[in-house]
């Protein structure tokens, strides 16, 4: 892996994805003392960033393979990528997700083609379907945030961001599977004068956080967030790209994630998901930290159930 | 009034607006089989486009009057449009509200200064209350939509979408009080060749669809609409420029109007109040009409209660 690896998977999914606009507020910049840049991956194709790592796996794949379709499980957002970004390839995606999953997220996956298989809302459940419909069908498994050209594809938010705004003292991400925290600590190594990557995630899921500590991958026995993008664990991919390079990880209980999202809705009148707020909560529960910082924030998402909201 | 006229008035208030983004939606322009660009003024000063007419209508005061203050009525907008433009002219603004208006409008002018001067939720209680206010401060009075002053303020949304998006077919534009589609129709007018001007007003206050029928002002007896910027009639300073320019009026139904909100919150990820999808929703009820047009659509606003949502 280096630099050019990733100029070369930028330049190839850019027919697939939106350059999302960069974003700033005077009255959050006020409130918090800080100069802060929000990269609007919430108006990304399909509404989250997830749509980079599908498309650059999609395009890695052989003729041969995309023939015989892809699979992956996901909690939403990667669902509707992975369909979107194989419709537009001409590629047969089967999407196992969980039976509690968003009706908003169902519903993108059925406009996009996608063939959804329900599960149990369990890691184990959905890793276990996924498999069996990959041998079935010999189709390829796409995994969600641990898969290489995932995180390449991720990292190509923070890289457009860094173009924007070169000089950003830290960047801020949720923390889920870590495949958009791992992008974005590659892009800031490659593509940035010592810029910091800091993540955020709900104490309900904190798996993150405790591996960093434990030095090894630890997962959550409950998954108890509004941060529904975020019920999930590391993997042996990104974890040490996670480890290397990012600096340290913020946990925000259930309560500030909600503030900070309805916050952002008032403010700057943009829709994120309930994930896409934990970086910002992190940041509001640490201002002093960020005081006169240029900080840079990768909004994830914006797929929400409006008629399900938690404020 | 001429063309030089307007270049002024938007030189003048330049710095006191943003200039607001153009957005558009692959998957809505698929929905309607035409072109349709967003104007967003959801993202303007205070989140709506009154700033803009405010802002000039201030501006345009001498110093003796400055000091002296401004009062105003407003359903809300313009309530925190006059608070928010005095505020930076160092200029006291005395704002008549109804009891009744959203709390998260209240908030709003509070945040930037204007002193809440309650009443009923009549016009003919916010007038009288405004002009006792006039009387005793020596306050000059501003007019949220009938000023001559705030109607060329208005007009430069459209100005700058025309200058991004010359070759519109045609602009449509809520009808609330007339003072933005007056503003929108002689942008229209002077920067465009021949772009049309069409407005949307909610059924159950279509007093401009009977006003230019009938030729002279007509009122509502009711104003039972989920558009709460809306809920005015004409005035005499801008009927006349709106039955000269503007096109016609489409009136559309309180759950087109819920409807069309919720598609753009879902599609663009962006918040907009009721009052801002009318025109949305006139053009889905009319999708023969525009098809294959390049359309413009003033989202006006997007100051909504996100804890009191019509969907």
């Amino acid at each position: 892996m280096d630099k050019q690896t990733l100029i070369k998977v930028h330049n190839r999914i850019k027919p697939f994805i939106h350059r999302t606009p960069v974003l700033s507020s005077c009255l959050i910049n006020e409130m918090v003392s800080a100069d802060i840049v929000f990269k609007c991956e919430n108006f990304q194709k399909m509404g989250a960033f997830k749509m980079r790592g599908a498309a650059n796996a999609i395009l890695s794949l052989s003729e041969e393979e995309r023939e015989r379709g892809v699979v992956t499980h996901s909690s939403g957002n990667f669902a509707q990528a992975v369909s979107l970004a194989a419709q537009k390839l001409d590629v047969k995606a089967y999407i196992v997700m969980p039976e509690n999953a968003p009706q908003v997220k169902k519903n993108g996956v059925n406009t996009y083609e996608g063939e959804i298989i329900e599960c149990e809302s369990t890691p184990q459940a959905r890793e276990a379907t996924a498999n069996k419909v990959a041998k079935e069908k010999g189709a390829s498994f796409l995994h969600p945030s641990n898969q290489d050209e995932v995180i390449y594809g991720n990292s190509t938010a923070a890289i457009e961001l860094l173009e924007e705004c070169p000089n950003l003292d830290v960047i801020l991400t949720p923390v889920g599977g870590g495949g958009l925290i791992a992008g974005t600590a590659l892009a800031a190594h490659y593509f940035s004068n010592n810029c910091k990557v800091i993540g955020g995630e709900p104490m309900e899921a904190d798996d993150a956080y405790r591996s960093l500590i434990s030095g090894k991958i630890e997962t959550n026995d409950s998954f108890h967030t509004v941060a529904d993008g975020l019920r999930t664990h590391l993997g042996n991919r990104n974890f040490p790209i996670i480890k290397e390079h990012v600096e340290k990880i913020i946990r925000v209980e259930e309560d500030e994630i909600i503030n900070a999202m309805q916050l952002i809705w008032e403010r700057m009148k943009i829709i994120i998901e309930p994930s896409c707020a934990v970086p910002f909560a992190a940041l509001l529960k640490n201002k002093k930290e960020f005081k006169n910082k240029n900080v840079g924030i990768i909004l994830s998402g914006g797929n929400v159930d409006v008629k399900n909201l938690p404020f």
